[in-house]
């Protein structure tokens, strides 16, 4: 006999398939929304379904769009000029949270990682070939992650970019706000330093 | 402007309400739902919805049961004439799980706090009243927490079978298994002095 009766099992095994959430958290999800949020339950399953049925890409940035017109490919973001390339939505979240950049993205939901048969074309590449070759964009901003891939991914872009003699920028590494130096690791260092800018 | 859409932010919100899941995670959730899980998420979606609709309380234990015939309110279960009560059903999971008991069990769905107006009426005290009047429990096991309320309530409890004339047992508390003496915290270490057997 299995320790969960048939449909309270199939719920524990849909919720771990949420990201980070093991056996354990699951049971405890699980019995939660059925001991004290039926209410909330009901709300998920019903936003579940109308994200799902509603939500989709923007055939331009690649970004979640449910409407007609992307939010983040108005004509004004586009005035400035700057195109800026993440790894993923979150990362767009992240800058737009963050910071007052209010220019143009490009999503590449990945990274080029061709042992994972991640190449140009997964990445959407020949679409963000297609926006450069619009015209309007006078900088991109490369703002890929600080990993292996992330790095061999910005130096793809760049070379996109450059053969369409675009300026190219990459966001600047180095030292977190209020980090130490005593405790920041070598690379981190390494990159502040090579990084330096006039005062 | 808000930094989601509409659905996404409504996806979001009611994500949060799980236990344990804050504002970014919610968001990983999401995006992870909706990048690499569309499958997934149709499962919980139904999932949850499967569940609303067919579990319910065993009307004898209180555990979450979803058919005719509660899995822990078989006859072969009352046969040894034992019953723990327990908080919650993680509790009854988590004996289930890792010990050998197979008697029949109660659920309280909580603990007395009077503060939080929660009383008898509304851990079920009065239906666990008549199934000790039934006549068949030798033995009420007493699996409630260790905490203040858990503490008034196995007090509490214990003064119900007594009337009864029923034996009544508490779970041991002490030191854990693999525990270290030196770090264990002094409450700990006081009930596993005053609660030592012999051997």
């Amino acid at each position: 006999m299995s320790t969960y009766s048939p449909r309270l099992n199939r719920l524990i095994e849909a919720l771990r398939r949420l990201p980070g959430v093991g056996p354990k958290s699951a049971q405890r999800m699980a019995f939660h929304l059925l001991e004290r949020e039926r209410d909330g339950a009901r709300q998920l399953a019903l936003a579940i379904g109308e994200a799902l049925e509603g939500i989709g890409r923007c055939p331009s940035c690649r970004m979640f769009c449910e409407d007609e017109a992307c939010r983040y490919c108005t004509p004004e973001r586009s005035a400035g000029g700057h195109l800026c390339v993440v790894e993923g939505p979150a990362d767009l979240v992240a800058i737009e949270h963050g910071t007052a950049y209010r220019g143009r993205y490009f999503v590449l939901m990945g990274r080029l990682s061709p042992l994972d048969g991640i190449g140009p074309d997964e990445l959407g590449l020949p679409r963000l070939a297609a926006l450069l070759d619009e015209g309007w964009v006078r900088e991109v901003i490369i703002a890929t992650n600080p990993t292996v891939e992330g790095e061999a991914t910005a130096y793809y872009l760049a070379e996109m970019a450059k053969a369409r003699g675009i300026k190219v920028s990459r966001i600047a590494h180095g030292v977190p706000m209020g980090g130490e130096l005593e405790y920041v690791d070598a690379g981190t260092l390494a990159h502040a330093l090579s990084g330096r800018t006039a005062v």
